[in-house]
């Protein structure tokens, strides 16, 4: 199936019909005894991203928004920085054994001049630093990946507006309110308005999509945005958004030492433990 | 700092002082105002495994329980069946740029006719498969490794035992205690006793180490132990029960699709919702 770029951007709220979730029978057992009912499941499957016909990488993912993930991934990777640096993504003809195409298996098609990444070192991007392996190499490799840089942004969003953001990301969760078993992430601007909200089995997929969603829309760097976690604030969501100059990251939960590190480093404002109306500020002045 | 892998199992419970959590001053804000506070963060550092000095991966990691994570990482991963599979377990002296070890670098040494993985490929398995890659590759490709078979085990827990154990877990989580910011998972014996509870950053290095303990007490295969799940189950996390024999999972949270098919090709009890008095029974009959 070809989704040229353009398309894939209009197609973006395309959810493979069934797949995002799956019914099966679940016993639930309770003091009272035992009783049977279909439950609802998040669907997890792998995606394989290629470009151009070599395999990148390969991620346990809720099926749908598969462009904005493939894209977000290589934003986050540092291997594009515009929407014009993907010229084409086509799920491949692979088969099940029933015959079935599994759209599983997703092929982008870099633009000419954009670099195919080393796709032997993959993610493992701080164990070529000289001092081993540690936090600092760490933060280091973002630095040097980074494009944009989300010191350059002046966003800022008022205290009890960002403390909204948690029911209006609940409430877009759609199959999170029908599984309990999904990440969210969301993109919002400084007025509080919530531009796009994905959900993934995997929170750095949830992540991915929202990006890929910003850089189709061609609104990276995303220095007018922030970015909402529906759970905690590790290094890895950290980087995705600093390779994406967003310069604004509240967490419902809380974030990690080297979360907070990269945050600092990077210049942006990292909010943890963002509930009811109160939350901690760890590094930054985005909030008025 | 070499830790044979007798030494390394006695030293099981070593934590490096000050590394598990950091602190550091937070502003918390409230419609009340603003409070500078210490807060406590739970440490994630990278840490990279080598066999015989060969990178095979990085994983992003609370510090503590390294040996117990590299060991259940490998038998994740199908390279060690048992303990003596290992030989040796060393911190390589790599040094930041203050000059001190940063214990983020792990060098462990098979046995003779242990075979080396094919670092290549590392963790991407199912993309070989003949169907490109889809869910039924993914559980094929774990039948493929395993060579525990966890429908073999007769292992099974009351149910009101059973809805006793997240208590227990969450007592034993010492750093989220402190910081509302770590995966748990912990082993347990069908008369409800929680022998084993680590935790980390990422849920799948709390699962390695938790294996990673088993494999080095001997306990593997584990069919007379099941794994609780502080979280969600993925698919991910029941791959590395099944690895490891165990034939019961336990899951305060929802788990995915993937994660049931999983289970129950390999003969496995899936729990979910864990909570209270009741649970979700997806898979499988070891409760009693």
């Amino acid at each position: 199936m070809e989704l040229p770029t353009r398309f894939a951007r209009e197609a973006r709220e395309w959810c493979p019909v069934g797949r995002v979730t799956v019914r099966r029978p679940v016993r639930k057992l309770t003091p009272h005894g035992e009783r049977r009912r279909p439950d609802t499941l998040a669907a997890e499957e792998p995606l394989e991203i290629r470009l151009s016909g070599t395999p990148l990488a390969v991620t346990m993912r809720t099926p749908g928004h598969d462009v904005e993930l493939a894209h977000g991934f290589l934003l986050s990777e540092g291997v594009i920085g515009h929407r014009e640096d993907v010229v084409l993504a086509r799920y491949c003809d692979s088969v099940d054994d029933s015959g079935r195409n599994t759209y599983n298996v997703l092929d982008l098609r870099l633009a000419e001049g954009v670099p195919m990444p080393d796709v032997g070192v993959q993610r493992n991007f701080y164990t070529t630093s000289s001092c081993g392996v540690c936090g600092k190499a760490a933060l280091d490799a973002v630095r040097l990946k980074s494009r944009f840089h989300p010191a350059g942004a002046s966003f800022t969003i008022e205290a009890d507006l960002l403390t909204t953001l948690p029911d209006s990301l609940r409430e877009r969760q759609r199959v999170f309110a029908a599984t309990g078993g999904l990440h969210g992430a969301g993109l919002f601007t400084s007025d509080g308005t919530v531009l796009a909200v994905r959900e993934d089995v995997g929170r750095h997929n949830a992540v991915d999509k929202v990006l890929g969603w910003a850089i189709q829309q061609d609104r990276v760097p995303a220095h007018d945005l922030g970015l909402l976690l529906s759970g905690r604030a590790s290094f890895e969501l950290v980087q995705k958004a600093a390779m994406a100059g967003i310069s604004l990251v509240a967490a419902v939960s809380a974030p990690s030492s080297l979360a907070v590190e990269l945050a600092e480093e990077c210049g942006m404002t990292l909010v943890g433990f963002l509930r009811g109306e109160s939350m901690n500020l760890y590094t930054g002045n985005a909030i008025a």
